[in-house]
C-alpha cells in the first residue's frame, strides 16, 4: 500500500520503525518532517548516527559509558568514595544525576538477572562490583541497590546482598512507594502494598 | 547535567529531540537503544537519512511527492479521472490510500490558508487547481475537498469553491462527525454539533 511512496522515504520509514516507541504511523510523520528539513541538517544527523558508536567504550571501573578509559563520575575526584550506587543501565545514571542527590560514584550491572532471557548472574557485572567493594573499603561504607522496581530487579538484588553479604558492606535499596504525583486511587495493588509496608513515621 | 555523557551521544540525543513528537526523555531512550545495535545497522540508518531527499520531487500534475516526473498515481491509468481528491499534505494520500475506498487522483494543496502563518493561496497550489480542473473537464466530474476540519481548513475549501465556482465542477467534502469507535460522552462540542447538523437517514 506504501508503494505509492518512493523507495527511499520508505525505507526510511522502516529504519524508525525498528525504534521501539515509534510506531508506523510515527515513523511517517518522522520521515516527512525531515523531508522538509536542510539537507545540511539530514548529513549531520545521518552522520551523527553513523558515528554513534565510535570511540564508546564501558568505564573499566564501573561501566558507565565513557569514551575514555575512566569515566567522568569515576574520574572525578570531588566525589565521595564512601557510597556505590547499583544500577541497571548507564541511562539510570543520567535520571540520577538529574536529582543532584547523590554525589557517591555509579556501578551499571548492564541487565538485571533473568534466567527467562538467558540473562545470569555471569552476564552482569556483579563479579566485578564483588571485587570493587573488596577493593574499596573502608572507604567505600554502602552500596545503594537502584534497579527498577520489577521481579527481576528485586531477585538480582537478592543475589547481589547474597553474594557480597561477606564483605560486611552496608547495602540499601532505593524506596518503592507512590510516585510523587500519584494517586492513591489509581496505584496498582503491588505499589500500594508497598507504600503500606515502607510507610514512615509521619510529621 | 548530562555531560556525563560522552559528546557524540549528547550530539545524537539533540538530533532526535528536535524531531515533533520526541522529546528529551525519549530522544535519550532512542539514542541508547541505537548504541545496542550494531554498526552497520547504523550506517544504514545514517545513510538512509543522507539520501532521503535524492532525487525527491513533486508530482508536476498533482504535487504529491515522487522521484519522477509524475508521481505512480497520475501515472496509473487504471485509476479514474473522474475525481480529484483535495489534500493539504503527500501524507494524506497515504492515509486515504489505506482506506481503498478512492480510485482517482489526487492534488496536494502544500498546506492551508492560514494569514498568522503567511501563507496566502499563492503559496498553495490553488492556481494550478483551477487549471487542472479546467484542462480535465469535462472527464473530470467532481473535486473531494479532503482538507483538516480545522479552521484554516475549512478557510480554505471555502476559499477553493469560490475560486473554482466558475468551472462548474461538483465540489463536495469529506464528512464531519463522530470518529468510529469515539464515544458522544468524550466528543468535543464543535464535533458533536457538526455531527449533528449533518445526520443521516437512519436504517
Amino acid at each position: 500500500m506504501e508503494s505509492i511512496l518512493p523507495k527511499q522515504i520508505r525505507t526510511l520509514i522502516t529504519e524508525f520503525a525498528k525504534i521501539p516507541g515509534i510506531g508506523p504511523k510515527s515513523a511517517e510523520r518522522i520521515v516527512f518532517f525531515l523531508l522538509k528539513t536542510n539537507q545540511s541538517d539530514l548529513d549531520t544527523f545521518g552522520s551523527s548516527l553513523q558515528s554513534l558508536k565510535q570511540n564508546i567504550k564501558r568505564c573499566t571501573n564501573c561501566f558507565n559509558i565513557t569514551d575514555n578509559d575512566i569515566c567522568v563520575i569515576c574520574e572525578d575526584t570531588n566525589r565521595s568514595a564512601a557510597q556505590i550506587c547499583v544500577v541497571e543501565e548507564a541511562l539510570d545514571i543520567v535520571a540520577i544525576e538529574k536529582t543532584r542527590q547523590f554525589d557517591g560514584r555509579y556501578h551499571v550491572l548492564g541487565g538485571v538477572i533473568s534466567p527467562l532471557d538467558g540473562i545470569g548472574p555471569e552476564e552482569l557485572t556483579i563479579h566485578q562490583l564483588d571485587k570493587r567493594v573488596r577493593n574499596e573499603q573502608p572507604q567505600l561504607r554502602e552500596l545503594i541497590l537502584a534497579t527498577n522496581p520489577s521481579l527481576e530487579g528485586e531477585a538480582t538484588n537478592m543475589y547481589i546482598t547474597k553474594k557480597l553479604g561477606a564483605t560486611g558492606i552496608e547495602m540499601t535499596r532505593i524506596a518503592r512507594g507512590l510516585p510523587v504525583g500519584g494517586e492513591v486511587e489509581y496505584a496498582d495493588e503491588m505499589t500500594l502494598t508497598r507504600a503500606l509496608e515502607h510507610r514512615v513515621k509521619a510529621g
